[in-house]
């Protein structure tokens, strides 16, 4: 089997896929994580990792070509990238994946409802995932992990300047797969720009789409598919140094939020501060032009560093991605409030403060996936958080929100044993429930 | 104020909703479970039953001038009626809620990143609800219970064959809220059929949609809002009768089933049987047509019982929601399984058997919310479930799956709490996650 699907994604393929990974989940408890740590020895072998370092960069060499002749680059070329140290954190967070206790098929509530009248609710995968994502070899790897940790099958389609390195890390994944036994249609490389559209026409078939990539990219997917779709159309993260901000905890979180992995989602894009905080303001501003950063101020931030580029109204909410960084002054705790709820996109925000009610506020009051309190928004990730890896952040509230990882990908079951009883017999002049929650 | 909103809905109004949730979501802890207690109370006291019974019977005259008028009376026109056990019933479900542990506010996961970096995982409310019911006056109170449960503000739509009834209970929920010094816009009623539409329109301001009715109306509230919306546009549930039933069994379970409330959505629409369950058939047919059912059979039901009428393709897949049952027999259990898969609406799934092994590959195969053996469909229900009540029944696979209480009605954020640290301390030659789960 060659790891990648040259013919075009079809309903059947799916509909395979799903068999496929419904004998994955039927595995007894550990196979699954066992399939994880043959997948991250394989991908540690010498012989595998120079094959994928070869095709990562003849990826590489591709898109400096493409950038030579003129094309646009994206801004996410820092991604494409699979040196030994990513090829590393991928493996151990394979490792850590595999080591992470079984959340499938697990009984989560056990309730006797009567007399041998049993409700079990049991988790399971969700069936079929489709993943769209960036550039990002290292990407597909974690993917391919979480959907078999979860026990579903998975439909990637990776972006096409990573094709080489998709190729060859999906010829590893097929290895893994075939030395078990296993069928290869639970992990199908999809390489045709057209079995995107394919994919999101699978309604029924496959039960999740995971979309990453540009805003406009993630917009387009939730328009064009009745799949639920998980994800975020935007990063628009903030951090704000209210007034009891130290200056030099300010400089080091503002320098890591912005400058680590400015193309992040969870880097920020506005720094929010106090009109007591201006010592913080000072030291982060320094830092962060000493960093590299183009900074944008409203009137009273240039008021105070007249050398700051003014902002235009459309710096506020709007994901740069880049060293950029667009800079406020807000009357207070409730004004930075207000502005991260007009503004924000419900990923990651972040206070620094040295007062503890402040920061207890700050903690209750944002509507966000993630809210932190003297710490760096770029924090926010899958594998930081000890998930072992992220399918991809949500800004949704429903089912999974911020860095999701295995318990995004399983739903539940509610299972009823009996012994022949019927709802009459319950409720006026008959029996009554217990309702007693068994271990 | 007056419990009912003549205004008609504005995005102003769901904010200020959204602000009376916050407020009762801040409440301490047990709190919300005494607001419950009060709200079962005030509808115990004779003169609010007396006023809830005379709006209801205003609404059932109305309902029956109609369709004296010769307007098309829906099949529902049953769940109209409230009387005293089904006030009851309501009002043991909000006290159940009430004794129910809080679920909102709680830390699900604490975990130690680092010295001094300590992740919280903490559930929160969704926000505001919008759910649009059917003309069902206990299903206002539960939805009411739930919401405030969860610590949720709620607009509520119902239908308005109901409306009497609605504004005589939307009248004690304000008493009970105004008593309390809480704003009435924790709980709103909108009486407007072009409420709906504004309420399908308040992307970003309303969190989840729940639609409740006829399948082409949650089918048209799907199409209409860019809101998730959590419901199921169909009840199209089966019992299997496997070649090892127990024909008592068999025809007590089918009877339930069926005749106990067809107009149910987790009534059975089909009867599937095995060419060995012959004698389970035939006592569940004798005891369906006893009850008064109107059976279809396919040509070999028929041939067994060649008094039934023969079913069309149409009937298959088909919600009667009425005393009327299709009969088919499959080959054996895989067929059973492959029949529901392609017909069945993910609902509620029965099996009747004494062979234990048959019973689990069922209770392992069926893709549905709900799976049951030897017990009767109808058993699919919140309050039977020992959730105090339920919000809807979702047949999707996100979120939440099933009976839907409390628990899908709300979300979580991820809080973090650290001492200045950032992320490019750690990695190669830096430090290491501890990722050590904290009590």
């Amino acid at each position: 089997m060659s790891g990648h699907n040259p013919s075009g994604l079809t309903r059947e393929m799916a509909v395979a896929a799903r068999a496929a990974g419904a004998a994955l989940a039927a595995l007894p408890a550990g196979e699954r994580s066992a399939l994880l740590r043959a997948l991250a020895g394989a991908l540690a072998e010498p012989e595998t990792r120079a094959a994928v370092f070869a095709a990562n960069a003849a990826d590489i060499e591709r898109a400096r070509a493409a950038e030579a002749a003129g094309a646009p680059v994206p801004a996410s070329i820092k991604r494409l990238g699979l040196d030994a140290a990513k090829l590393d954190s991928v493996i151990e967070g394979l490792r850590q994946l595999a080591d992470m206790p079984e959340l499938a098929n697990q009984v989560t509530l056990r309730r006797e409802l009567d007399d041998g009248l049993i409700l079990e609710r049991k988790s399971c995968p969700l069936g079929v995932l489709g993943v769209v994502f960036e550039a990002r070899p290292d990407a597909m790897v974690q993917i391919v992990g979480l959907a078999w940790k979860s026990g579903n099958a998975v439909l990637l389609k990776g972006g096409s300047e990573a094709r080489e390195s998709n190729r060859a890390l999906a010829a590893v994944v097929q290895r893994v797969l075939a030395a078990r036994g296993l069928d290869g249609r639970a992990a199908v490389l999809l390489e045709d720009r057209a079995d995107v559209g394919a994919l999101l026409g699978l309604h029924g078939v496959v039960d999740l789409i995971v979309a990453r990539g540009s805003s406009e990219f993630v917009q387009h997917v939730q328009r064009s598919t009745r799949i639920p779709v998980m994800g975020h159309a935007a990063g628009v993260c903030h951090l704000y140094l209210h007034a009891a901000a130290d200056p030099a905890m300010a400089a080091r979180v503002a320098v890591d939020a912005k400058c680590s992995y400015p193309a992040a989602c969870n880097s920020i894009e506005a720094l929010l501060w106090d009109p007591g905080a201006g010592a913080a303001l000072d030291a982060a501003l320094a830092a962060l032009v000493k960093a590299g950063v183009e900074l944008r101020g409203c009137p009273a931030t240039r008021a105070r560093h007249p050398d700051i580029k003014p902002a235009s109204d459309d710096d506020w909410g709007h994901e740069f991605g880049a060293l950029v960084l667009a800079v406020r002054q807000v009357a207070d705790l409730d004004g930075a409030l207000a502005f991260i709820e007009r503004h924000g996109s419900r990923h990651t925000e972040a206070i620094v403060t040295a007062d503890p009610a402040a920061a207890e506020r700050f903690l209750t009051a944002v509507d966000a996936g993630s809210v932190f309190h003297n710490a760096s928004n770029r924090f926010a990730d899958g594998f930081r958080y000890g998930l072992g890896a992220e399918v991809g952040v949500s800004t949704d509230k429903l089912h999974a929100r911020g860095p999701v990882g295995v318990e995004g990908l399983l739903t539940y079951r509610w299972l009823l044993r009996g012994q022949g009883q019927v709802t009459t017999s319950y409720g006026a002049g008959g029996r009554k429930y217990k309702h007693r929650d068994l271990k």
